[in-house]
């Protein structure tokens, strides 16, 4: 049985969710890999700080060099999060000739390009990252491995666990976003500053790893269209399960003759499609391949042991591919001919809140500016509640492309006090 | 980059499949995979019929010394199905050192062992058997190789097109199983002699695949419980819907203190439970393991691209782990010291429907003959609808062994005339 020793970089969260899985399932990776793998070191920040897990003091250690000039560790294990030090630790891993695992989206979405780079410099390093999208969810090896005989069209997921939360919450007891978000806290679902969940910047940064990995395409994170969820009322959720929808973020990815779409917002999908049953914190993410169709991974996206589940795959991939070349250090392409499609020329469906003015020749009004800018009307919602004059409308409509929706509202309010955009949701029907 | 011949043996639906993945994503596969795959050989029973695709007749054979003694195909791909000469065929490309990819359930079920005997025999040969269990859907890998850190505790899969789609018919549009089924016979889901997918034996080799990846215990077909569906009716869905449930084809396997539990039957699931929403001809499997937790792969499980799809992954793995010894040939293991679970032991709740004679005493009568057998009752409906004298009444249990429910039952029907037996229904509460 060949043996492997690992350094971790980290004893936080999943840190201590990878290390309680070596330990406790030891026997049955060793019968399924055919590999001994043995924690060799580990790297926290204050060797005082008490830990989730015992681990014997002689291999911890505060000093990254104890770990890269050790010549037992073949394996980097980097599960500390954000941009530096793990980058610099990472790159010089990878100098030592190291293989690398990571479970840091931010990182992978913002330095993947420079970290394959140097492993292909470096020449056989393989790097893996797993965890880094949806947690113990086998979506990258999934498109990487099993789906290597399709063309994939498109990527749908709901991979932040927190929103979800958040959604279902409102969805299922009624609650506003501000108490959905105060309990989410309390749960631990949501940190203190929740802003990267919310605001969709997590699920941007993992789209963005999916949309290199399906499309074979890097777009520079900060070009995708990023919507969060703080703008989505009690009202917006109700409206929707009238039409037969459910709101979720999604990250939606897809390539249409040779021009790559990739957008995070809050969508309207229908109650019955399985992405609309995925709920709470549960992650989940559609394909659909030119070949296999539609096809749904559904799991934890976060927590220390489906992370730690992820993390641990991707230390046995490692092992079991060291007699071969790394692969996928290409897929990563910044400057491919693939371009980005402007969110200006992206065409959706769309859910319109207006409240307006209740007048005769209203609706007049609002239909001549649809018709002006091309948007055809698939159904409306006028109720009787009216509050100090002003009433809501909603509307559905056909496709229609972002930019012709963001005119007619520039042209609602361009109109003064008498129109007001309440919101606007997209909504996905997938056909 | 690499270059790999292949031989297919079969071009029938699924081989043609295959052969358009290859040629059709040519380059994406190249590009993924690094290897540059080729069809050497095709094996067909009779030249003259015509074929699902064009291929070059140079390739196509008769005779399959033509494949076995071509020294240049280092891959067989069998995609024939039954039990003979598919096996045979096998194991001889076995013993001529090729690799093997298949889709065969049935031949994986009942000759797993001896395939894998045969490899460790001869030495350095792949066996890869991705499309042999739910199509297009990367279950067999996701449990080999990302889920290597986990102890699998439980597997229940939707896993047969064919009886979904006749279920959601019959949900759907009130149809009885009659009408569903011939309407999938129509829609080609279902065979002109249906009962290999009705009556639940496709699911069962697909199960049995499943429980030796999970549970590394090659359990003997015939040993496992199987039920098909054909005893459902309209009024049991009715009834399911009432309560909350919907009724799917489940394949059930799970490991509790070293047991093996694994039986396939159709089973009551709560409606918002996401294998409730997988409909139509969809699969779906749901895996728990100790560090991911809940883990579900949904998508279609036949068709010639989807299973084609899972061919050339399949393929395509074989390929990227030629300089690496062959793994996953000691998971069928027929002697290890775990044991299967007699049914009579298996607990569930369950789902009674009598048709009982309508007079003052009958519901004492049941209650005792359940209390006797230790049968707890959580619910029960007794409509006023009478006919000839004679009732439906319909019993939720709590959780009872399955020994218990059957010498109830033996109880009632020895009652003569009185009591009938009109359905019993394991219910799956996933607690």
């Amino acid at each position: 049985m060949g043996k492997l020793k690992v350094a971790l970089l980290g004893l936080g969260n999943v840190g201590s969710g990878v290390y309680k899985i070596l330990t406790a399932n030891k026997a049955v990776i060793e019968k399924r890999s055919g590999y001994e793998i043995e924690v060799g070191k580990i790297l926290v920040r204050d060797k005082n700080k008490p830990r989730p897990v015992d681990v014997d003091e002689d291999i911890v250690t505060t000093n990254i060099d104890d770990i890269l000039n050790d010549d037992e560790i073949s394996i980097v294990v980097e599960l500390m999060g954000g941009e530096e030090p793990a980058k610099s630790y990472i790159l010089r891993a990878i100098e030592k000739k190291k293989h690398v695992v990571t479970a840091n989206k931010l990182l992978m979405a913002k330095c993947g390009v420079e970290v394959f780079n140097k492993a292909k410099e470096v020449g056989g390093v393989h790097i893996h990252y797993e965890a880094s999208v949806a947690g113990g969810i086998p979506i990258i090896q999934g498109i990487n491995e099993a789906l290597t005989g399709n063309k994939i069209e498109k990527v749908i997921g709901i991979i932040n666990g927190t929103t979800n939360y958040i959604l279902t919450e409102m969805e299922d007891k009624g609650l506003s976003f501000e108490e959905a978000l105060k309990g989410a806290q309390e749960k631990g679902y949501a940190e203190a500053d929740p802003t990267s969940d919310i605001e969709g910047f997590d699920t941007l940064y993992k789209l963005d790893i999916l949309t290199a990995l399906c499309f074979n395409k890097k777009v520079p994170v900060d070009t995708i269209y990023r919507e969060g969820i703080t703008k989505i009322s009690k009202g917006d959720i109700e409206i929707a399960k009238e039409f037969g929808y459910k709101i979720k973020l999604l990250a939606i990815g897809s390539e249409v003759d040779g021009k790559i779409e990739a957008r995070v917002h809050p969508t309207m999908i229908p109650a019955k499609h399985p992405l609309a049953n995925v709920n709470d914190s549960f992650n989940a993410i559609m394909l659909k391949g030119d070949a296999v169709g539609d096809l749904m991974f559904y799991g934890r996206g976060a927590g220390d042991l489906p992370t730690g589940s992820a993390v641990v795959g991707d230390i046995i991939a490692v092992a079991k591919n060291l007699n071969n070349e790394p692969s996928g250090l290409d897929l990563f392409e910044e400057n491919n001919k693939k371009a980005l499609k402007d969110m200006k020329d992206v065409e959706s469906e769309y859910y319109l809140r207006l409240n307006v003015l209740d007048t005769p020749g209203t609706l007049a009004e609002i239909s001549s500016i649809f018709a002006l800018h091309k948007i055809s009307i698939l159904s409306l919602i006028q109720r009787g509640d009216r509050k100090e004059g002003m009433t809501d409308i909603i509307f559905i409509t056909h496709k229609a492309k972002e930019e012709a929706i963001r005119n007619s509202i520039e042209a609602f309010e361009n109109l003064g006090d008498k129109y007001k955009v309440e919101n606007i949701i997209r909504i996905e029907n997938f056909n």
